[in-house]
């Protein structure tokens, strides 16, 4: 398996455009409207946000995948289309609206929505744009939709792979946007992945869902898990590859280039988190179970408290002990271990629960670095899990502090 | 039931006092150590944090209440004894030290920390400061005490209110600390409590169970249960009532007054977290059933994005159904309405799950008081309960970004 270009677009046989059509009111070069579009049909699946409170495309996008086939990806930035009125009517018209041009049928239509919740979707500026969208679409088009579903990001999402199935190169690549309510609880962000794998509808959603347990489901911005998060994997078969339709070696070796996929697009939207200046790794290993470790990992990477620390660049270890205890899991506090790790080195503060005296200028040094891991070592057990998050900073609460107006 | 002055000195028979001995290295008028006398033997009850990571003198208290009895709380500011050397020892010393100067035993004495986790106690810093600590004791030396269990508080938290129990006048009252760390799941915070009124062991533990409950666990800050949390209150009888023993009309007559002055500082705790601008009090109702309101209610209160929105006076509603949306409870969102309120007005801005129109300029002058109340209704039965917490802002960043330092 090899990195490529592409993203969305490095797959055989998808073609993407973005668009600005004037959903995003202020921002008149911001796009605005992305589309992906398979030349064939795909087996398809998505993973939905688990808030009770789902915005309206995610009932429809759910509804048109019942069948596991899927040839477009349609979606706005600007507008969540979430706890607004006509939600479902308008998400529906969207369909239609790239349906008719397209000439395909609303059902063939995975989509999405990312912004603001409680406003009404201008749904007319963005059928007026579905034209021009189509037209825009090309097979070096990635880009473009990646820049497209981006509300706060900073950074543009997108990457690809090469691996090899039956003898057949294949490719998957996805774009994805972060970067505010980003907490682990399923999808918590949009991800639109392509591939040309042949592979079947059963298969593609049971490697999506591992993909996404190990790498979105594992990251958090703030804890707060959106209502519109959605990842979503289309594959068209155009590698040529005998379909993939048990988890044989080839689903294996296809599971595995998803899950790369999936784990740094999470990790690209954790470093753009709003406002942050580090990425933190927190890797979690001696546990008892991996959940124990996921659950461990996951309550550092959401703490505040720690985030401000990493903001500081203050090797504040008691905070992360502080995290641990209350993430609800039992250890045994006497026996863990804390290090912190950068490209700058590695300093152990904590071992058996009490601190250790350390060069305070060294662990600066440590934490100064934009890349910084959060080793922990509860001595129990074998089972790891590594979470990623951000720090908090000024620029989160100026972001967020008036993020409508 | 009226409010009085005298803290928790307000109750007859309780000493007090607050010495600068230099466990906080830096500020030197900044009192670090806190002592509490009763004259007499006091029934007694401590509830400590759910944090897995206890501090050391968290275990001492436990073990030194196992009889229900005690004569005294004594606390240190600017080092919290947990994840330290020879933490257990250390606090253990800290009783030895007071209970030898009074002519006491280690086990009368309730002992508490609060500040930075991980750094070895001073304790001969602190043995050396217990015969000033001694001397200074007064019958109005509560204030003094509120401050010296300060770190990053603001504000200085002490209360009283006075009862009438069997024809006679009781008075109970307390002092309590925030500011950081501080998130529903216990104490969350110091709080000690005193009163004259003659209560037995059982229902002084039941009472303070209850009340913390439904104050200081309803309170959140940033999310982050301390490791130090601890709320305890000490009840010596010198109001001559007959000693209440049962769940009688006198228990709750008493317990009124405890719910009442722990609600007071719980939400002095909330006003006073650390950078906040605003105190957030979200009221739910309409929930089928209490829990299910309080999961919701804190859910909004501890929401990143929610504090921000209110940091900037913005009436993203949108935020607060989200946070209700992952609160794990299970409702019908299309039922759902949101208000704002405060002393310059209320205006409804969600009906039935969806946005209304509502004037901008009107929201903002609402949301720029310093109280907010977030009003919410699930209109699905009659189940209630309020919550209470603070904005995020730049401050909070700012004192979390280099707290040890």
């Amino acid at each position: 398996m090899k990195f490529i270009d592409g993203g969305v677009c490095a797959a055989k046989g998808f073609k993407a455009s973005g668009l600005h059509v004037g959903v995003k009111t202020k921002n008149k070069d911001k796009k605005d409207l992305a589309l992906i579009v398979s030349d064939t049909e795909c087996t398809a699946a998505a993973v939905y946000t688990k808030n009770v409170v789902k915005a309206a495309p995610l009932h429809i996008t759910k509804e048109h995948l019942k069948n596991g086939k899927a040839k477009v990806v349609f979606a706005n930035s600007g507008n969540a289309n979430a706890c607004a009125p006509h939600g479902e009517e308008y998400a529906l018209r969207m369909c239609s609206a790239v349906a008719e041009v397209l000439g395909l049928q609303a059902e063939d239509v995975i989509v999405a929505s990312t912004g603001v919740i409680g406003q009404t979707l201008p749904i007319k500026t963005i059928e007026s744009g579905v034209d021009g969208l189509v037209s825009a679409l090309s097979y070096e088009g990635s880009y473009d939709a990646a820049s497209a579903i981006m509300t706060t990001d900073l950074a543009m999402k997108e990457l690809a792979v090469e691996f090899t199935v039956g003898g057949k190169v294949c490719k998957l690549g996805g774009i994805a946007k972060g970067s505010g309510m980003i907490h682990p609880n399923m999808g918590t962000m949009l991800a639109f992945l392509t591939t040309d794998c042949a592979i079947s509808s059963e298969m593609i959603h049971e490697a999506l869902l591992s993909a996404t347990n190990i790498s979105f489901n594992r990251v958090s911005v703030d804890g707060d898990s959106s209502t519109n998060d959605m990842a979503s994997l289309m594959a068209n078969g155009h590698a040529g590859n005998d379909e993939i339709v048990t988890k044989c070696d080839d689903y294996n070796v296809f599971a595995e280039a998803l899950n790369t996929v999936c784990v740094e697009l999470a990790k690209m939207i954790a470093a753009d988190g709003e406002g942050a200046t580090h990425l933190i790794t927190c890797r979690v290993a001696g546990a008892k179970s991996e959940d124990d470790a996921e659950t461990i990992s996951k309550s550092v990477i959401s703490s505040t408290l720690t985030k401000a620390a990493i903001f500081g660049s203050d090797a504040n270890w008691g905070r992360v002990l502080c995290a641990m205890g209350y993430s609800g899991v039992e250890f045994d506090m006497k026996k863990v271990s804390v290090s912190f790790e950068s490209t700058a080195g590695r300093i152990t503060v904590c071992e058996k629960g009490c601190g250790l005296p350390f060069d305070e200028d060294f662990a600066k040094k440590i934490l100064t670095e934009h890349d910084i891991i959060i080793d922990v070592d509860l001595h129990a057990g074998n089972a790891e899990c590594t979470c990623w998050g951000c720090d908090i900073t000024y620029d989160y609460i100026r972001i967020n502090g008036d993020y409508r107006s």
